[in-house]
């Protein structure tokens, strides 16, 4: 697959996160020639928090974490790449367990500290004999998280992805920082399902805070990404705390929070800029709805609407299209006191076309990599920005000719 | 523009309504070479239904029909193409009450039994004079409705249609009939918003009846067909009740709103195989959902995936994508009793893939023009049945390409 021409020059040189050991594995449970598993390991006491798909029809995986996140903490997070291990049944459930007992076993662990992820073809029996062998060769491998592990495991967990991403904040006037690896290529690639991101810290943090810490920040990073508006069956986010920098986040919960947001939201646009067939990395800021959670609807309709995203993908400043998608949001927007601007042009104010409005100067601004479109629905004070790609001809191509 | 290949053979030979009148005119206020307008007259004591855009941003045209209809009569309906008049302030307004001032002077009715639809760009402003102009000439071509009128007056409202709508059904053990025409080709078409369907009987209906017919009508048809889940400012459904033909609908309600469904639900199927870039013509049903709104959002989930429709494009049987897509809507679904056919091959059955599925025979299928899917949910008894096309470059090429 040819590397997004949005993606970042090279992978960023990473620190590492005390406590954490990474290893990848090229198991060739679907893909030859590559590593297709990842495990990092994290020492006793390491604090876990989460957030996953609100899908109804979860992987075996999505299960398995939703029974351990209550319990706060634990030491592994395996996982596998090619098989989502989504809509299996039973032997999917066996699989799962069985691979939580396999990597346990190896690093004298309990299976209930064993965090899974599974990303891949739905539908399809994990191979799981062949998986379960692979465990402790994976298990051995296991060295210091440094920017070469982390690279080597933001690899291994990739499908469709064009490149592999990580981020990396330090927290303010701690030696502790935040690390974190994800996949994705839209909001589910093709067959090959799946947002994973996984985010480490050495900071001292309790499991309840570490919680709360990690839903704002999902809520402000990878819940404002959409590509094609599909949601997959294995989404996940696990966010583990080593306390191994000897930091504690009590005192620092703005900079902790500041760190993680800016790692997830570095990762949430990398997710983005490697959209199926993206071309376009499209910044999308709706103020003036009668709330936050307003504007937010109002932007994701907007993102999400095939017609915007082709006209984008046009450099066309159609902008009688994102006046649709406003309107069709379900919320509240004041169409004689609706503005619009492309880039920094305004388009549309008081309901209508703009006077000084140039569409050449807005056409300039969509023929660069990265389009800022911004509307005021003239209600009250809500704001919201998310982001997303274009829709091209790539997206076609990918969707409709990846299987076969 | 190529005809659609699902498009069907021929405008079907359409009844005239007693009463109606028809006329087109090209004004040249966009296109060239084709009429732009349409106008029916009807007679005094017609009544009027219908539904329009639940857009919060709709076109001066939807606005002035939305006061119209309370009062259950009008005497015309006059549409423009090319121009939606949407997003167009006071001059849009302006231009509307102009229209029917001109036709109520033509035809010496009342404006406000004049009723409006304009569809084609957004936010461009519609030439007043030139329209306003062109409108005495449009009323002077006023024909009875005979099967020639009624496809050029199809063909009239048509913009990046590929071809023009029409369908007709008698009433049961009378003499009246109901004939519609529709113009739309996707659920917004690009700048060319819009889905219109304009309706007449010459059955004598009272308002209200007509009211309760029509928004039953439309919910089961136009309300059950999505091409790429973008909603148009100017969707406007109209319904006209002669009751020139003698026969009334009282006693016979039943066998109205049958021909009403027949007729709407034509219509409907005729949009959907006109889809941008259609090249497959999809149902797809849902049983087994807590109730029967629970089986349309989920059945909309799955038509309006792009995942889904680029793998029908491709003709590959990749029922994991409709897994997701069942996963995402948000309504109960129990994923181990979750059954899944393609056409009549069981796909899934029980949470996994059935024993007896063959790929091979789900394939076969799919290579036809018309493709079937349906989903048990095992929950209730809720079912719901809607109506898609798959999604092609044609329709990337058509929304990323038409302006310029």
């Amino acid at each position: 697959m040819q590397r997004s021409p949005l993606a970042p020059a090279k992978f960023p040189t990473l620190p590492p996160v005390a406590g954490v050991q990474l290893a990848s594995y090229a198991a060739g449970l679907r893909y030859t020639k590559r590593a297709d598993l990842m495990l990092a390991a994290v020492p006793e006491g390491t604090a876990v928090a989460g957030t996953l798909t609100t899908s109804l029809c979860p992987s075996a995986a999505v299960d398995w974490c939703k029974e351990l996140l209550p319990g706060g903490t634990g030491r592994a997070i395996v996982c596998n790449a090619g098989n989502a291990n989504a809509f299996t049944g039973k032997a999917g459930d066996t699989a799962a367990r069985a691979t939580a007992a396999a990597i346990a076993d190896a690093l004298e662990v309990e299976a209930a500290e064993v965090f899974l992820a599974s990303t891949g073809v739905i539908g399809e029996t994990l191979p799981e004999a062949a998986l379960v062998a692979a465990l402790p060769k994976l298990a051995e491998g296991l060295q210091p998280s440094n920017s070469d592990q982390w690279e080597a495991a933001a690899g291994a967990i990739t499908t469709t992805d064009t490149y592999a991403k990580g981020s990396s904040a330090s927290v303010a006037g701690t030696d502790a920082v935040v690390v974190g690896i994800a996949k994705g290529s839209g909001m589910i690639a093709p067959d090959m399902a799946t947002m994973l991101a996984f985010v480490f810290t050495d900071l001292e943090v309790g499991p309840a805070q570490l919680q709360e810490a990690t839903t704002r920040a999902v809520e402000n990073s990878f819940n404002r990404i959409t590509v094609d508006s599909d949601t997959s069956t294995s989404d996940t986010v696990l966010t583990f705390a080593t306390g191994a920098s000897g930091a504690s986040a009590i005192g620092n919960e703005a900079v902790f929070q500041e760190a993680l947001n800016a790692v997830m939201l570095d990762l949430a646009h990398q997710i983005v800029r490697d959209g199926e067939g993206a071309t376009k990395f499209v910044e999308v800021s709706v103020h003036g709805a009668d709330e936050d959670y307003a504007a937010k609807t109002i932007a994701l309709a907007i993102a999400n609407s095939p017609l915007v995203k082709t006209a984008l993908a046009a450099e066309d400043a159609n902008w009688g299209r994102i006046v649709m998608a406003v309107g069709k949001a379900g919320q509240a927007a004041n169409r004689d006191r609706l503005a619009i601007w492309i880039g920094d042009e305004l388009v549309a104010e008081h309901g209508v076309q703009a006077d000084s409005y140039s569409e050449a100067r807005a056409t300039e601004h969509l023929q660069g990599d990265n389009v800022r479109i911004t509307v005021d629905v003239g209600v009250a004070e809500g704001s919201a920005t998310v982001w997303t790609c274009d829709l091209t001809h790539g997206y076609i191509d990918i969707n409709a000719g990846y299987r076969s």
